[in-house]
């Protein structure tokens, strides 16, 4: 059975004038593709991760791209709001909003938020909103013959960095091969790894994804990362896995080496009494994922540094919004990442690029995905010197590869996956796995 | 001598492909046009009002528009960001902001802000960019063949509505002729005013410039209009005449008869004692008018409706933020206005139409102004129920009337005047009147 979700009246032609259109149709196809076994604090990756990938169709001829999770609870509301965006004008984007709200305001399902139990506060409305704003600017630009970076204000850098996202990881997923990355399990497994990671992609900066070891060994991966890289800003994000103690004595350890710490404690209590003993900026992608979490944030000194996400902020425009408050109250602003293929790539270095104050390098989890699984052609994105060029071609700049839609849909079907679930996998492996924040 | 600016290299041709243009040129030409002597807590109206007329030539076949202050000061630094935006490209909103910040940054000149010392902390950057975004933004909408309102994210409404913006003042300018509207210094002749105004335009929301004779007189006119119009919102603007224990009393007494209380008092501290003592919203557009004053308002609590206005909130895609940042924070968000032209109601309409949040009706001088002084060729904007109906045409919608452009210039020319100065002008008129705030 196909679980692709297509609403009433798909059909593409170019019947309207420019700058008119109206989205005639909305495809979602869930898809999978290979994650290695990257460990964080709630468990490990799964074989297999999910995404969904969003087609609006037009009478205009054209077809507008988005990328978002996968969970069931999530496909179920894109499937709510496609059938609510049918019809609608892809140049109002305050009316898709609206249109969105509308059609979820009845839904009182949880979860599906598609990142494993470490972000759950993030906005309904804006989670599903996402993938079709990226894919009206997508249309709005290919009618337009202008990139989005341009909708979105023009492009202030030509090209987008990125940080080398670090993991701690097994060599292979249990009962398969190991992966070509090997195992990364201590400070000389990381710096290997970042060591590969560099010489590759040219990475300016590095992140390591935390709160999997007892903290000083982590910090020691930190420290041996530092001595060699020397001029490379670093980072590290136990997801709150830290006691406010705890990263207090972890963060004062690695001042004057961290470029931030990042969501070392939960809760913005927290965060803000750890913001006032270290000397280091802390950043979030976890107690601030809303706009609604912006006013205690910024009322409580609890953040530095805001990691935006357009999967979870509403898209590519409220993205921006949430730039300009941040430039507004003082909030440095870098860019959060999940698990993801080129569609969201590439609204990510178009939404970068067009954001003036976004100093950071972003983060990403792109090379952790094989070379030969995306469902966009090859050859519009690529890293040089850790960085990506942005995309000069209308729109979002790629172009979707059918054959390989179908192939990591059907990738999808046979894996078995709908939710991703870090915990229940690990707790498959070591049966007495235990979920605990803060873990130390 | 004419007093038009105009940079190097004017030129409009039609040599670049869709969505690529570079601003060849930029004419700047101030205009003035008649104004009625309406009172204000700093004087009276002169008998003519200043603005600028911003002009983006482009090699794409179009030119932009925008339209601000007048001043000469401000004149003086429009040429500046004039030149260092010729030869920028029109679709790079983020790009003209930069040039126009590093083109002021040597500039310490100081004034011409063109609201006669009534809000002298607004962003001089903003204030300069302002027209250059419009302008910007029309043209992009020219060449994509967009309303304004489209690139600003869509509307949300088919028209906007207005407030009959209400005046005290005198029967016409000392030693000329009575203007068409008379006298208006009482509550009587507010309400005949009001009457007069509501039967003309439809207005569905009416707002009292106060600040001109003693509170209790000014609250009696409120009193006297909402016993005239039961179903209309009241406001009230006395311009920070008022001190916080004139606010509060003369606030309670008009309890349940404002729909809010616009800037009683001066400054945060002030607005926020008010504010806990006084049973109604209170808006600003003296205490709130740059993204700097928006973390002490939030923190302090001082305002529950900022009225924005994108001359001097750095133009439409930066007011967009600031209504962002209301909704995040919850703020009311309604819009304030100077004596303007028809190019800066049409920006205002496409800026409301395209917010959501934006749920007040917005301020207008434009029933103050005669009817056959613009420079906008008539009929793309028209009154009907209070409202204006969003052009639908490409960009702002309006067209330059070269001749009234020139008729305006060469009154400005004649006027004299070179600096909004209500103050001054009192003085030559009741040579011991006194400037003072609170004036209550």
């Amino acid at each position: 059975m196909s679980t692709v979700f297509e609403t009433q009246g798909r059909r593409d032609n170019s019947a309207s004038p420019l700058g008119q259109a109206s989205i005639t149709g909305v495809t979602i196809t869930p898809v999978a593709f290979a994650d290695p076994p990257l460990l964080n604090t709630v468990g490990v990756h799964e074989p297999y991760a999910l995404r969904a990938i969003v087609q609006l169709h037009t009478d205009a001829g054209v077809t507008g791209l988005g990328e978002t999770y996968g969970d069931a609870a999530h496909l179920a509301r894109l499937r709510m709001a496609a059938n609510a965006v049918t019809g609608a004008d892809p140049f109002n984007i305050n009316d898709l909003r609206a249109r969105v709200a509308r059609a979820l305001a009845a839904d009182s399902t949880q979860g599906g938020h598609g990142m494993s139990g470490m972000v759950t506060g993030s906005s309904t409305a804006d989670r599903v909103l996402s993938p079709f704003d990226v894919a009206a600017l997508d249309i709005q630009g290919k009618l337009l013959g202008l990139p989005v970076s341009a909708l979105l204000g023009g492009a202030v850098r030509d090209a987008v960095p990125f940080s080398g996202y670090l993991f701690y990881k097994w060599a292979g997923h249990p009962g398969l091969a190991d992966d070509e990355w090997g195992a990364a399990l201590d400070p000389e497994g990381i710096v290997a790894q970042a060591r590969r990671m560099v010489d590759a992609y040219g990475f300016t900066a590095l992140k390591l994804k935390g709160g999997v070891f007892e903290p000083d060994a982590e910090a020691a991966a930190i420290e041996a990362l530092r001595a060699e890289f020397p001029d490379l800003p670093l980072r590290i994000d136990p997801n709150a896995a830290w006691t406010v103690e705890t990263s207090i004595r972890i963060g004062r350890r690695l001042e004057g080496i961290l470029e931030y710490l990042e969501d070392p404690t939960p809760g913005i209590g927290g965060m803000a009494e750890v913001r006032r003993r270290v000397r280091l900026p802390l950043a979030t992608n976890m107690c601030v994922v809303s706009f609604n979490d912006l006013p205690p944030a910024v009322t409580g000194g609890a953040v530095d540094v805001v990691l935006s996400d357009h999967h979870f902020w509403g898209g590519l425009r409220r993205s921006q919004t949430l730039a300009g408050i941040a430039e507004t109250f003082g909030l440095g602003l870098s860019m959060h990442s999940n698990s993801h293929l080129g569609i969201s790539l590439a609204a990510m270095v178009h939404l970068a690029s067009a954001t003036p104050n976004l100093d950071y390098a972003c983060d990403t989890h792109w090379p952790w995905k094989r070379a030969d699984e995306d469902i966009v052609l090859p050859g519009a994105l690529a890293f040089r010197n850790g960085a990506v060029t942005v995309p000069a071609a209308p729109g979002l700049g790629v172009e979707l590869d059918p054959e390989a839609l179908d192939r990591l849909h059907r990738q999808y079907l046979a894996s078995g996956i709908t939710e991703r679930d870090d915990t229940g996998y690990m707790r498959r492996i070591q049966p007495g796995y235990e979920l605990k924040s803060p873990r130390w």
